[in-house]
């Protein structure tokens, strides 16, 4: 058998949108060619793992190597599909270098669903959708999922309440008031959820009520300390995974 | 009663070294000083809240503004000293942007102590222990923590676990093998505790060995998904503050 390309960390893994299967032939797009060529070195005959979020992941055999690119083939399917649990993040957009740490985070924590959210005190107008997307990939290809979290346009406060898929339980994190500790409102519960986190300056008292007032709305608090918006996105998705997602 | 500064996302606070009581004046000193005066552009009787580590938090008053400084004259204790949960994290330092990231996270998430070790992995050989220190600051400060979390100088693996307090469990986030779920092997814990989390290219097969053999260390995972080494400790972090620290 060829030799399977490795990096510090753990094996190659790229995602492809195309469709696998043995034997088939996919090409892999400019980027991933230039990865493979001048960054990893690979040649013709080396291995590298592939996954299209449908079709479960591939040791794919590099078979052609040339200056329009390069092609893998299909040789065996080393794991079937799976899917991460069913939990999205909703968030209010943070400026670029959080972004983007934000967003890769979520994604290795098993988020099936990123959305922006613009509250009044969000201060970002603007998300980048195509660099949100592209982190995820990478942090997907990293973390050995066999999904790319989906990439939502931003929506605002108002819309995304009014549009909300009401079997979905909506965990808001509230920094003020009474409510209770993230892992003791999870615990026990089953079904689609979601995790509702606000921009650097909280969510304005209007916004906080519109929320307690909904029927699919769960408040719930995360510690003592002030927690900055990225953090508490991500330590939200940490207790879910771990009391109702799949790190149990 | 005079003007207290605020910005988006809370109001000031400033970390100092010297002692704080009723009526005692503070020096600030060269970044804090330009800090207030020219981006919250603070005035003479405005009001800053002040914290030590030992002393509560003091609400202070800006006496004396001229070129070489400022000072503030502390008026009213508004928090008594008040102190985070005794939970260490020990981790492989990682390169400069995730390394910034992960100790403003951690101080954040409320870590008591902060211990880099080089284990046979790790890339990066040598860590900025000052640097380190100014972003514990600036996160303790943010998240209204009212003590800074003890940033140690690098040791290595073998005596890190050769100098161990024995009395302090060290939860090991361990990647392979039988481990329990971290939540699982926290729950129902007192005492004083300390994560361990490996470099990007996890523990070698020897430091796992020993790690588990050792009566004061309990492996455990965090989820099916590979985390970055930064996640990981971030992940882990936020599960002990919310099964055995202050996030109940």
């Amino acid at each position: 058998m060829s030799e399977e390309l490795t990096e510090a960390g753990g094996k190659t893994r790229l995602y492809v949108p195309g469709d696998l299967g043995a034997g088939m032939a996919v090409a892999l797009d400019e980027g991933q060619a230039h990865y493979l060529l001048h960054v990893l070195r690979a040649k013709s005959g080396n291995l590298v793992s592939l996954f299209n979020g449908r079709d479960g992941e591939w040791l794919a055999e590099i078979a052609q190597v040339h200056k329009r690119g390069v092609t893998g083939v299909c040789r065996k399917q080393t794991q079937k599909q799976a899917e991460v649990p069913d939990i999205w993040l909703v968030f209010a957009p943070v400026k670029k270098t959080p972004a983007d740490y934000l967003v890769q985070k979520a994604a290795e924590l098993g988020a099936s669903l990123l959305q922006p959210v613009f509250t009044r005190r969000t201060i970002v107008t603007r998300i980048n959708q195509e660099r949100m997307l592209a982190n995820a990939i990478e942090a997907a290809e990293q973390s050995g999922r066999l999904s790319v979290p989906q990439v939502r346009e931003g929506v605002s406060f108002d819309k995304l309440l009014a549009a909300w898929p009401k079997e979905r339980r909506l965990y808001f994190c509230d920094e003020g008031g009474d409510a209770k500790p993230l892992a003791d409102t999870l615990r026990g519960t089953t079904g689609p959820a979601a995790i509702l986190t606000g921009p650097e300056g909280g969510f304005d008292p209007a916004e906080r009520a519109a929320l307690r007032a909904l029927p699919f709305v769960t408040p719930a608090t995360l510690g003592p300390r002030i927690l900055r918006a990225d953090t508490a996105a991500l330590a939200a998705l940490t207790i879910w995974q771990s009391v109702a997602g799949d790190w149990n």
